[in-house]
């Protein structure tokens, strides 16, 4: 293990009466999630940016995501088994709370996510969501039902009253990232920054919505590592 | 000038025929160079990333725009006084030539560009575009006619045996950097990063197209430098 970068990774304060709330996700020199429509511009998937992923979850007592993006990756957002351990010395659960936001609730419950989780995902979907979801899934995951129109502080709400998450690390999709954004209730953002292009317009950006988000009225670049070819950075937002 | 990033910035070596080719934009951190529609994300004009587009542009020959960018920024793309003056010292004009590249030649002629320019800004554009150029452009301006899908790699010809550009900086818009590094021509990116979000779907990214480019043999991150929230990065691409 030869990741330097997060081992002293400390969490700064949240400025928000909810959780603590970070955002994670790689992207192209254009600002692209995905290329060619798949997830994470292929020159990434390095074992360094999976070991500072993992790092960086093993902060958080949850890992959210929306529904596009848990099809597209239908794993357990967990860590590996070292940092399992470290999280376990320190009192914590071995894994952080894998948590899906899915409206429709179309979830393939032949995935990795479904197939024996180390704890049961939490599904937050609407009612009509509910009933769309596999019976095999209402087994492994415990269901929220919530309003189809819901504020992320309402989601941070609940996450922190009944599943105790006080630090919440969002990895996507763009439109749930946005969302958390545009309520400013993002306290950090990590990126990795891949040396590509990707430059296709339908290709997912980081972000993505109608208006352009509300200024932070402090970003700070708290940190900058280079590996190889490509940059990890952290800022802190303030709003 | 406080500049100590480019201070002593040497442009590597082309792998091309033509001309050492390089890009140069500002994004925000979602690869938006466009906030609201309008150019640059509004946290940046800080004067140090003005003097790193000097700089950058002190380096080349000459200095390509899209008519969009320049009916956005509608002004001569040169260097400031003491970098003219650095320029004439070592026997180069003390301006870059500014190129547009226009279509349509649906161009302002009130515009500064066009008011006394420091040398005549060379237009490309098509024979009906020609013919749409106010009489008042046609004067302060060299006019060249090509084909409506003329190839970034003859623009390139055409620029480097006719007037001499053997280092050509393209400051935007997203489909003529695209064109570019479709074509494999470009040989450095420069990248300020800007602390922000825009997240806007309609805004535009550092590269526009259809496809997903072509992925370069090597990305190289040259160099990485921190101004206050901002980073200023060069990239290296072998084709």
């Amino acid at each position: 293990m030869n990741n330097h970068f997060y081992h002293t990774l400390k969490l700064s304060e949240t400025q928000n009466s909810g959780p603590f709330v970070g955002i994670n996700m790689v992207t192209s020199l254009d600002g692209k999630v995905t290329s060619g429509g798949k997830l994470r511009p292929g020159s990434l998937g390095g074992s360094f940016d999976r070991q500072t992923m993992n790092f960086i979850r093993s902060r958080f007592d949850a890992v959210l995501a929306g529904g596009n993006t848990v099809r597209q990756h239908p794993y357990y957002y967990g860590v590996d088994q070292d940092l399992a351990l470290w999280r376990e010395n320190r009192g914590l659960t071995a894994q952080p709370l894998t948590i899906i936001l899915s409206r429709s609730g179309k979830l393939d419950p032949r995935t990795p996510v479904f197939q024996d989780p180390p704890r049961p995902p939490i599904i937050l979907t609407s009612s009509f969501g509910a009933k769309s979801l596999a019976a095999e899934i209402k087994k492994q995951a415990q269901i929220e039902i919530v309003n189809e129109t819901i504020h992320p502080s309402e989601i941070c709400q609940i996450l922190q009253t009944k599943y105790q998450v006080n630090r919440l690390l969002v990895e996507g999709g763009p439109s749930v990232n946005y969302q958390f954004i545009q309520a400013k209730l993002v306290d950090e953002l990590f990126v990795t920054l891949a040396p590509r292009l990707v430059g296709r317009t339908a290709d997912l950006n980081l972000v993505r919505g109608e208006e352009v988000l509300p200024k932070a009225e402090t970003a700070t670049l708290l940190s900058v590592y280079q590996h190889e070819n490509e940059l990890y950075l952290r800022y802190k937002f303030r709003w």
